[in-house]
């Protein structure tokens, strides 16, 4: 049994740097990169490709809002969804030039913060984004919450889909993460997340807050790089789900 | 006879439009678009593609320095060519993605403004510049100024050339062009400068300022589209050679 | 009897203009200058208090969200009032500086855009931005639409206001402009925009689209210079107020 | 006896810090605060402005060209000494209004990285500087090193000066620094640096690397805070100092 894990990295800009990119990268087996709009630039996303190349790792376009003092964590609206298919489309392409600088190749897309929650609350942002995606390689992954209207989005136009879940966060009954201002909304004791993990990737379905059992495909576990302990709870996810006989592998291979 | 017409395009951003684009797409075979760092972004650089398309003008990268205030042509020193390489890396796969969005290809670079300026007095950057384009596309062909660093560069990392004269500029005897602060370095009659790219493209020469008679290839005639009397210089240059019989086309063919 | 006239200017940014801010020197009585945030930067901020200050005319920072791309017209989600404040604050003392450099004095503030929006539906905006105001220069008055948030945060703050009605759009009941979604919400006939102005000026009062008159005070009236049909409404509407007896003049003046 | 310590602060933008400020403001009696420009926000500098007040230490504005991405090291060339001036000012604007939200007072100016370099070889950029700074406002001070163009400019123009001397940089026999592409230019003995800052605050001279003795007048002491070493070596030279009688004092104070 194989399953994959993804961080989000290269998220440092010019003199700035941002997480342990290099201890994540033993970690997971697929890495997230900030394509410089939210994070990174043309030298962070060729290095983080380069490292991941070197260390197997395969490596996903991280595209988000054109906000690097929000780091694409602030809600933009204004921007009709032709403007973001575009937005999404050039950094897309963007980092494939950057990978392939690096000798590596972009194999999946996962959206980055607002921009992503605002695509799960949007079918019409949802479907640029699909509409970038497909238009720019047809053969790239869209990594998706399951349940949510990106990974509608993505069947309707017919995108491929890795499902997603977060090791260090809880669910509500409608499949959306628990709201961060409620408390208990992120998990800090890496050992009680990466059991949880472990019994999410066994059963196929995650558990919700109320108690309630949501079944689903999983495909992807994602994990966090950017403090000290969320390095510890990233490695103690991978080596709980390693000790169960579970291989950590990408969900998507280059020339697969 | 072919020859082509190239000219820099896509060079508003957001709320800021410039030049007559469409009208010049009807002038030109070849459309450098701008890719977000000088000028251009995600949707003028979609929009510009498309036209082009429609239009059958070729499409090429146009990649610049990061510096939108001073539409990259301001002297930039303090990057490695490392990082120059990346650089130009990321613009050009950006462009090539909204070139996919918009059903078009990207064949060919050319550099902007002081990047292309200091890469042909700094070797370094030359060879930076031409393994960027090898890197992302090795079928892309870089658009030069005969006989200067860029077009060696080019040679040594195995890139294709397409050698450029302007049609509103005059040259000094080592093949560079005429500095912008001497007199008469600019032409602003058409109809001289339309007479004058004729007999060069026929003769496979420049004449310079002192009168001297450069032999080198023409692959492309690079005029302005910023000013109405620009277009208009554009549109007799085009007449005239037409009218001397020589097919504008564009040097580089999607496919070909 | 005197009223004010006052115009968004300065909107250029870099390589890019905007509107003609010189013919609108002309015809208004007050600039209100964007502040390099979504438009605008220190040379065009220079130049435009330069030539306000030749031509007697009244300047105002126009501060708006960090957002050139989108021209501050994006709704930005995500700062604190605190960050917002800060960054008010930023730009009306960047104003001043340019001012002070031109030998000039800033006035006053009106804010741009989507920020103006926001702080009209949210009272801790609203707040931020008065408590800007006074923590950078006590005397400067906050240019606000009658009966909204902004007005009631700067009387509470302590900020004097002037209060500003547009010559070109029309108003709902609640005081608030109709969205320009709706057909006629922009008025494009100059003569009845300059008479309907004059009655409002008259009567101290405004009628709305479904006919009911909101009394109010009337310090200032927006006009806008984006285009040659906006320049000819903002010269009409001042003709046919100076026709009546009406005195184009600051609502606020350097040094009273 | 009393001497000045001052450090670059407030260097960090949106999502990500540098340097530990605060450790810093217990050192010096100086803070120079990024303004935005090549780094720093309008949160940033806020935040650093009232830490400093607590602390009772002066703050001055510290404008940088507008390249976060180079972090103002990169040297840009293009701007004609008018724009200079007008970016300068609007930096210091920015800064006086941050400062006076913050309830404290810009009392100084320092230009950062290029800018400051750029300054010392080309008297127009230097003279630009000294008018911005004047332009704004007549008290603020500009800090120089000795004897280089800034200074002169500052005397030509009226600004007062505080001369400066760096406390980890060996000089040359002209009075500027040692190129860092030099071994032993950047001086990393905590003890060694702390030792030869006294001695050259005793004898009012430096000691160049050929060992030539150049009197001077020094008023402030530049240290770093960027990374822990350096934050050590700044508090090793305040305890020389303080231990030989010599106390640490903003050499412009608010009011005097």
């Amino acid at each position: 049994m194989n399953i994959d894990l993804n961080c989000d990295m290269g998220e440092g800009f010019g003199p700035w740097p941002m997480g342990d990119d290099e201890a994540m990268l033993d970690i997971v087996s697929s890495a997230n990169i900030a394509c410089g709009y939210h994070a990174g630039d043309p030298s962070i996303m060729f290095r983080t490709a380069e490292m991941a190349k070197q260390k197997g790792v395969a490596i996903g376009a991280h595209p988000g809002f054109n906000d690097l003092h929000g780091f694409g964590r602030r809600v933009i609206r204004g921007d009709s969804p032709a403007e973001i298919e575009r937005m999404v489309a050039y950094q897309i392409g963007a980092m494939q030039a950057l990978a392939a600088l690096a000798g590596h190749k972009v194999t999946y897309v996962k959206a980055h913060g607002s921009l992503n929650n605002m695509a799960n609350e949007d079918m019409d942002l949802a479907l640029a984004i699909a509409r970038a995606i497909k238009g720019v390689d047809a053969s790239l992954v869209n990594v998706c919450m399951p349940g949510l209207l990106m990974e509608k989005a993505s069947e309707q136009i017919g995108v491929k889909v890795a499902r997603e879940i977060f090791a260090d966060r809880t669910y509500e009954d409608d499949g959306t993460l628990t709201s961060r201002k409620k408390p208990g909304a992120v998990l800090h004791d890496a050992e009680f997340a990466a059991e949880r993990i472990l019994r999410a990737v066994q059963d196929k379905a995650i558990t919700t807050v109320s108690g309630k059992r949501i079944p689903l495909e999983i495909d992807t576990i994602c994990v966090h790089g950017d403090e000290p302990s969320a390095v510890a709870m990233a490695r103690t996810v991978r080596a709980k789900l390693e000790a169960n006989g579970i291989t950590i592998a990408p969900f998507a291979k280059a020339g697969s």
